[in-house]
């Protein structure tokens, strides 16, 4: 089944979106500086406490230079991108909410008043919201521009949100049935987060949240990790916003039936993508590689943004480097993704929201890694005397 | 042996600090509002997100909002104290580093150049620093009296930083050998946390962070919480600020040796802090009492300012209710005071400098916690659809 192309996708925009191909982006990818890194390294053990106290902080310190190429890296320019989406395999009962609640969201979003408004405004980082591909009518027009968001809440000091609408279509198909979107679909999604974050990058970018929403997304996310990680569902269903245990064994069903139907080829990570992903899983894979070749890095936050990051580093392996995970979600698959990652997540909150939150969370972390390693005086100038053990 | 009561602890200021009893602070620590938790938890379930999406940081503002007596708390006043002292068994070769680098680090942070004075300054807490018993001279004069300290550096924007000089003698007695304090001398050092917190309150105050500095108090720390908690040396002695593993042997003997000659009893929490631990746990102790008096929130960071909090939850058990875990730190000790404590850390960053430093990080997540609580809309106002199953 050919999911259809709606009439939504021809927007202003597509004629910029397509414009960037992602095997040109992902080309470009380089490894880490490694002189950077190891400047970084020598200057983090001249600072005045014991070598490693700071334990991750100092490691992303150093992975902050490497991907920027500084021995003393910066974090002042940062943007979270949400990509919202809606899946057809919201039809088969395994959410909690109904598909509109995406659309509310959405408007809630614009409001400022998600949790993900809250936290973008409490770090200083830009929130970008995108709408690649909801189902219900938004509440502002549809008029295919991006369009800037009115001004937000009270309360807002450094806060600043862009509102991008660039559908592919009002959601995907179903996945439990057949690809949920055509291969051409998924690459004209990457290339919505390509575009996203070139623009973020042109207003400087030193770091990027992966942030998604979409009812049904955690299905479409657990069967790509399943795909890719080669786990069983029940391994990697969890229950989303809250489903009840009909509700999980539900999931469980359709992710088995979605690979029965599907097949996916690990080997063919846009395949997978396409047939079993999302347009904000596609989107966002698109923001991870467009971060990369910038040199920015890309914080992961749950589920959603853990698969599409584990579908671009399947499709460039160099992006791998530019990654931090901010948070350990709730959902069994994001740990699985994780850890085909190798990311260790540097908070672990019981956050099961989504949205961003957790890496907006992680923010917070990174810049006191980089805020540590800039101010802190080192051994020589502070008059602090170096270890000196005690004969044994 | 009767340790000796040093010439300093005759300041300008022991009269005031001997003037509130803890015992008196102590008797006035009561529960949490139990109407405010329930309204809190009742805003909780009305903001637009699934039900305990936001994990821990909703438990976090459910708590704020008990320990203020306000449905929606805040989190405007906050401040790290760290109490900085010498310790008689770092003549045992407990410890990677000399005596010396407690006052060395004492002057680092009055330069503004420490992990905790950067952490200060990025989350917009003030930071007050107290000698309560360095043994080195320090390098500002020694009048006794409370002094502002200089403007910090550079890019210090809301930093604000107070030190206080009120040691109660050069460093404690060797642990191995006797105790390390009269009960006089623990109840004097409890009293410098009171009077420390009580200028903190005056000023405002929501939240308070434990810090600590002192060479060869990760032995002290150790040693209470095998008191304490009945475990054995070997499961809470740790590497502190780095020893090898002759080092860690010798500070497991140096903790049993403690064991013997003091022989602590459990149902004697004062005793066990006088006879085992510095003069800034019994610091941290006073400034623990003090703010759960006042109804601060108390953030608890690395193995001495948990041990701290549990000692001060033995002599108090209702200022548990008033903790917060900002971290879990590599000690093993500190693991064990907070499993006794039944805390659950909210960040584990590999961390192990003390200072304050993981409460500091953790109080971007307390920040997070009101903001979300205060500052999120509710399901009714943003026209968002509740939980709507689909039938089983």
């Amino acid at each position: 089944m050919e999911p259809d192309a709606d009439a939504r996708s021809s927007g202003g925009e597509a004629g910029e979106v397509m414009a960037e191909r992602w095997q040109d982006v992902a080309a470009v990818i380089g490894a880490l500086d490694s002189a950077a890194v190891a400047a970084a390294r020598a200057r983090q053990a001249r600072l005045t406490k014991p070598a490693g106290s700071l334990g991750q902080l100092e490691d992303l310190a150093v992975q902050l230079a490497g991907v920027q190429g500084r021995a003393v890296p910066r974090l002042a320019e940062r943007a979270i991108v949400v990509m919202a989406a809606d899946h057809g395999v919201a039809a088969e009962g395994v959410s909690a909410y109904p598909p509109v609640v995406t659309a509310q969201m959405v408007a809630n979003f614009l409001a400022g008043g998600a949790a993900i408004n809250v936290l973008a405004r409490q770090t200083g980082a830009r929130l970008v919201v995108v709408d690649v591909g909801v189902a219900s009518a938004l509440p502002s027009g549809d008029d295919g521009e991006a369009s800037p968001v009115a001004a937000p809440r009270a309360g807002s000091a450094g806060s600043d949100s862009t509102f991008r609408r660039v559908p592919i279509a009002r959601g995907t198909a179903n996945l439990a049935r057949g690809p949920a979107m055509s291969r051409a679909q998924a690459e004209a999604a990457i290339g919505v987060g390509l575009e996203v974050v070139g623009a973020e990058a042109a207003r400087g970018l030193d770091a990027v949240v992966l942030g998604d929403m979409g009812i049904g997304n955690t299905t479409a996310g657990a069967a790509l990790v399943a795909a890719l990680c080669a786990q069983p569902p029940a391994a990697v269903v969890g229950r989303g916003t809250g489903v009840d245990d009909a509700g999980w064994r539900r999931k469980v069903g359709v992710v088995e039936r979605a690979l029965a139907v599907n097949h996916p080829d690990l080997a063919d990570p846009l395949g997978a993508l396409a047939a079993l992903g999302g347009f904000e899983h596609a989107g966002l894979v698109g923001v991870a590689l467009g971060a990369a070749a910038r040199r920015a890095v890309v914080v992961v936050d749950g589920l959603a943004a853990t698969a599409a990051a584990l579908v671009a580093a399947r499709l460039c392996p160099a992006v791998r480097a530019y990654l931090v995970a901010g948070h350990a979600s709730v959902e069994p698959g994001q740990r699985a993704a994780l850890a085909a990652l190798d990311l260790r997540p540097l908070l672990d909150l019981d956050l099961r929201l989504g949205e961003g939150t957790g890496g907006a969370l992680a923010l917070h972390l990174l810049d006191a890694a980089v805020r540590l390693h800039a101010e802190m005086a080192t051994f020589d100038a502070a008059g602090v005397s170096e270890r000196e053990p005690f004969p044994s």
